[in-house]
């Protein structure tokens, strides 16, 4: 607050100097810590000390050809409708989907990816020694449009949380309940998911798009129930077209939300026990796999089990037939809300070029979705590990994507995605801070001539 | 320097006290933000002063059963012959190897593994979910003797540096200059292994063991140079026995002073032009491989130079027909001065059962060398990657050592290490941090009873 009504005494200072007709410019963009540092060289001001803004004296003689904030990577520019709500918050004027998809659909990586690729040549590294490291930095690149692209930090970790009416089919030994149970885990702090994002310095955020129970608010998680979980896929749709439309949105919301909040990279997770049984419907309907080579083991269920949920997926399939050219059709058929939340959140990360990373099974199957609605979505992601589900390899395969990991993980939450972490910020990093042969006076083997 | 005015100030105060008979208690182990804070509640502290210390006034009524250190975790007991220093810095009464391999002999890791493993059951994570993630963890918690162990926080890569006389042989197109050049570039932040030691909050330490250059001192240069470089191992041994040894006390002595400097988690790094047909040698010498399975392409090397190499190789070890079971007498035929750094630096850690994250083939090479010294000082390290280098996968497999990650690098300098930095703290920071079923609520699936 102290900081706040500074800021309004300068805004005064500054409004009656400009009314007396002097030329004060007001400056409030630059590094903190910096600043504090060369107001203690200059003038001894004690370094605990926040520093608001300075003043400047006199006429601007010339402008930068760019803003200064262009220069220092800001995100891409929102539309005005966004900060537009009718009547309700979140109410805009236009649809957010089809808002979504037109912002995608030019994205092209090519530039970006190409600069990144020239840029590789020059660095005191061997050529090609940064393996799968400098392909995920032509990623970010080539999402980017520059080369080195924005280093991918802050991250922050989107759980979607939502439960399954097929899971009255026995799909699982764990009960129902056990979604809500990890929810409250979560935001208590006390999950895989908490300790892997502490260890790489990601923030946690639940949304809960259709857990069913009623979650009690708390920090950290996002209420954006669409319905109190699916129905029974077998039976007849999981949801209709409209819950699944109005869950995608509620992902492109939060991609939103967590961009304009300052996150520059988003990891993508998942709770919701039989969300395996549903991501290989999802997985089937896109690829055209056969149940048997979907359906996995999920977290780790028996032979009987794991019989009677190929059986479930069989039979669901047979039933909706669903069709992979609509897409919103096959969410609605034998999809989770969590998948549709997730394929939203995609959706909108790519619009907003923001980089993804994907966790497993219930991230590849989302990805599957949002990939048919939008083709070039997928210059946005990344993946982060390669899950113990097949259908999780069936997907990435679809998707032509490559796992930075493969450490033989089936938790979801987003644990696979957040161990990748380091490693996308590691290829950024490397982008921007590698030394070119030229820079650091290292000879290139290319200027050494022939071995002796 | 104020400080440290203060800490004279407050123990004068101290012994004042005492010499009037009064009891009093001098505390300076704590929480230095959380004291902070509870000071600025209680007595309305400033939260930009720093706390030194606080006494306590009256006598003691029962000591912990534990000294408060050994509670948190404190660094293994340091022989009191470390910080006597005969005559020069550096020169002990004690041999350290042979005090190392006597430290590494009775480690132990079943107590501490049993622990993890059983804990493991009772998180709040599917069973097995965790994958390599778990197996990490089970290491750290055996080396530690208890579950959780210690945050392996901070981190410290150690790139050990050397040249190699072999390089005369035409076995890499890049002239020997470049290692100097490389460890400048090391030194001024611009390298690889710079970018992803700050991605991962790592220091960077260089230790010039054998580089073939005069280096001039800079701020995180070690200088330990045993030779300028090795000698060709085709035309004699690379080094006399006596200098590998002098490079293996070197290695010891880094992971000494690294430790000693409060790091808990050290990384291997290397740079030496040619040392990839050095560790080429080890590994045959060690697994009984031949030349042509261990010798791969290093920095990328054309054919021509690659059969080159090959042949380098099998003469060298024809030459020298090295014996495994003698394995300084290795190391000096065939090795490198940064291989004998290396086995040294692993020894070291492990006799301060301080954990290890293996990068490259370079390393691999100096761990078959270390694990003949002393096969149970490999339960203190972990493999970080698995370099495209065939001997790589040679001798991590005869080390019984899994990869974390497997990017297809082939940097060196301890990149691919140093991008399983995270997965190896989260590893530790899941065993100390997710929550057990009981404590979280949430409800087990063997609880449940059978699915429906």
């Amino acid at each position: 607050m102290a900081a706040h009504s500074v800021a309004g005494a300068v805004q005064n200072l500054w409004l009656a100097a400009r009314a007396e007709g002097l030329g004060v410019g007001w400056v409030s963009f630059f590094d903190e810590r910096e600043m504090a540092a060369l107001l203690g060289r200059w003038v001894g001001m004690p370094q605990h000390l926040e520093v608001v803004a300075y003043l400047c004296v006199g006429h601007v003689a010339s402008f930068a050809d760019q803003p200064e904030l262009a220069t220092a990577g800001w995100a891409r520019r929102r539309p005005l409708a966004w900060a537009v709500h009718e009547e309700t918050w979140g109410s805009h004027r236009m649809d957010p989907l089809e808002e979504t998809l037109a912002a995608v659909a030019d994205l092209d990586p090519e530039p970006g990816a190409a600069a990144a690729r020239e840029h590789l040549t020059r660095m005191t590294v061997p050529p090609g020694a940064l393996g799968g490291v400098a392909e995920i930095g032509v990623r970010l690149a080539g999402l980017a449009g520059a080369c080195p692209p924005p280093l991918p930090e802050p991250a922050v970790v989107a759980v979607f949380a939502g439960d399954h009416g097929v899971h009255a089919r026995g799909v699982t030994p764990w009960p129902q309940e056990v979604t809500a149970q990890m929810v409250a885990n979560f935001l208590a702090g006390g999950a895989a998911v908490n300790a892997f994002a502490a260890t790489v310095g990601a923030e946690v955020q639940v949304v809960d798009v259709g857990v069913a129970a009623e979650l009690p608010p708390a920090p950290g998680l996002l209420p954006r129930t669409v319905r109190r979980g699916t129905a029974d896929m077998t039976a007849g749709p999981a949801m209709t077209r409209a819950e699944a439309r109005a869950a995608v949105h509620a992902g492109i919301e939060t991609a939103r939300d967590l961009v304009v909040a300052g996150n520059r990279l988003l990891v993508t997770g998942d709770m919701g026990i039989a969300n395996t049984t549903a991501s290989a419907a999802l997985v089937a309907a896109f690829t055209g796999a056969s149940a048997e080579q979907v359906t996995g083991r999920g977290t780790g269920i028996d032979d009987a089990t794991h019989a009677r949920k190929t059986a479930v997926v069989a039979e669901a399939l047979a039933l909706h037939r669903p069709d992979p050219a609509d897409p919103l059709g096959v969410l609605a058929a034998v999809g989770g809300l969590e998948h549709a939340g997730l394929a939203g959140f995609l959706l909108g990360a790519a619009a907003l070029r923001t980089p993804v990373v994907l966790d497993g099974v219930v991230s590849g199957a989302a990805a599957l979705v949002a990939a048919a609605l939008a083709p070039t979505a997928s210059h946005a992601w990344l993946a982060g590990h390669r899950s113990v589900e097949p259908a999780h390899t069936l997907a990435l395969d679809h998707l032509g994507l490559a796992p930075a990991l493969d450490l033989g993980l089936r938790v979801g939450e987003g644990t696979g995605a957040l161990l990748a972490v380091p490693v996308v910020t590691a290829a950024a990093r490397a982008l921007a801070d590698v030394a070119t042969f030229d820079a650091a006076g290292v000879t290139d083997k290319h200027e050494a001539g022939d071995p002796p």
